[in-house]
């Protein structure tokens, strides 16, 4: 019934990080591919007065190294925000990610109910871990991916729902799927369990 | 170090999709204000083979009212994908948090290790109840919340992060961001056990 503050970030971080990883990979071929400069993609944005995807990149970085660092009490790998070619972005990720699975996962202390601290620019913000990580990293972290995911469809780069949720950690499959995504089929009882539960369910019921 | 699927879940959804009602209130008002048919605005989209507006919100409902449905057992309530005007929508938003908040904590009863079966119209997906809300319902669920938010900031509609994230539970500060946010300041405790702990922190590094 209850998870781990660890098993919701670190994981989740890197398996979303490398999923962002693989977007900007297939972002950049397609600048090359139809004679854009990578640069043009990276200085795109939704709207005149929201941040050009070098700055969604960055701060997703920023929100998964962050989170580590304040669960475990870690300091985390300073990046400088002038990493603005795709090379450096992917530098960024694949740093972030090396500093996420070197913690491991007994370092991952804090409690569901201790408190956080977050200086912003204009004051300081205090949180239980478990309402900053379900109430500010989540939401933002997802937010930042979603939107450079975003302002590439925008831009026509041809990426999909699937490169955005990548092969999800522990899903199998049975029917058409299974081929269409490259999904791994479910251990026999998987289903067996499922048919024992749903039976008791109806049993219940009745 | 644990926290509850229900935790995860439940309150995480109606937060989000309170927060999705009042950017879609928003919305409303600046399509009125600017003159334009608010269809305009629900038949939006980023790319010519992304889902509009209308369908983000749509799917959005369905994400969270779906995963309360897997998580307790008890049947979701059905909505007609014909919902496709401002205040069908927001009687839609509106139905799937009663539903949501009907539901007692203690009827969230998968855990983690469960086994959640889904159907989709080319197969059945399975996955633990704990991978199926990381990796699937989360991402999901924020991928549609976002990409509505981008929609109309996109077409210019007023709102900002703040909306988005709504009043973060449980968050206090202090600073200039306390008048700026109407953010509660944070009880006298909360800062003495930071102090405590950093102060135990570092007495362990020295």
């Amino acid at each position: 019934m209850t998870v781990e503050l660890y098993r919701l970030t670190s994981p989740v971080f890197v398996h979303n990080l490398k999923n962002l990883s693989a977007v900007m990979k297939i972002a950049l071929k397609s600048a090359r591919d139809r004679d854009i400069d990578p640069q043009v993609l990276l200085n795109s944005r939704l709207a005149p007065d929201m941040f050009p995807l070098v700055r969604q990149v960055q701060i997703m970085t920023d929100n998964a190294k962050g989170c580590c660092s304040r669960l475990t009490g870690i300091e985390a790998p300073v990046f400088a925000d002038g990493d603005d070619t795709f090379a450096q972005l992917q530098q960024r990720i694949t740093s972030t990610i090396r500093f996420i699975k070197g913690l491991k996962r007994s370092q991952f202390a804090a409690s569901a109910d201790d408190s956080i601290e977050m200086k912003v620019p204009i004051g300081t913000l205090y949180f239980s871990a478990q309402d900053y990580v379900n109430g500010w990293v989540l939401p933002n972290f997802y937010f930042h991916f979603t939107t450079a995911y975003n302002i590439l469809r925008h831009n026509g780069v041809e990426v999909g729902k699937a490169d955005f949720l990548g092969l999800v950690p522990g899903m199998s499959a049975t029917g058409k799927i299974v081929k269409m995504m490259g999904l791994p089929q479910p251990k026999k009882n998987t289903i067996k369990k499922i048919g024992k539960k749903l039976r008791r369910k109806e049993k219940n019921e009745n």
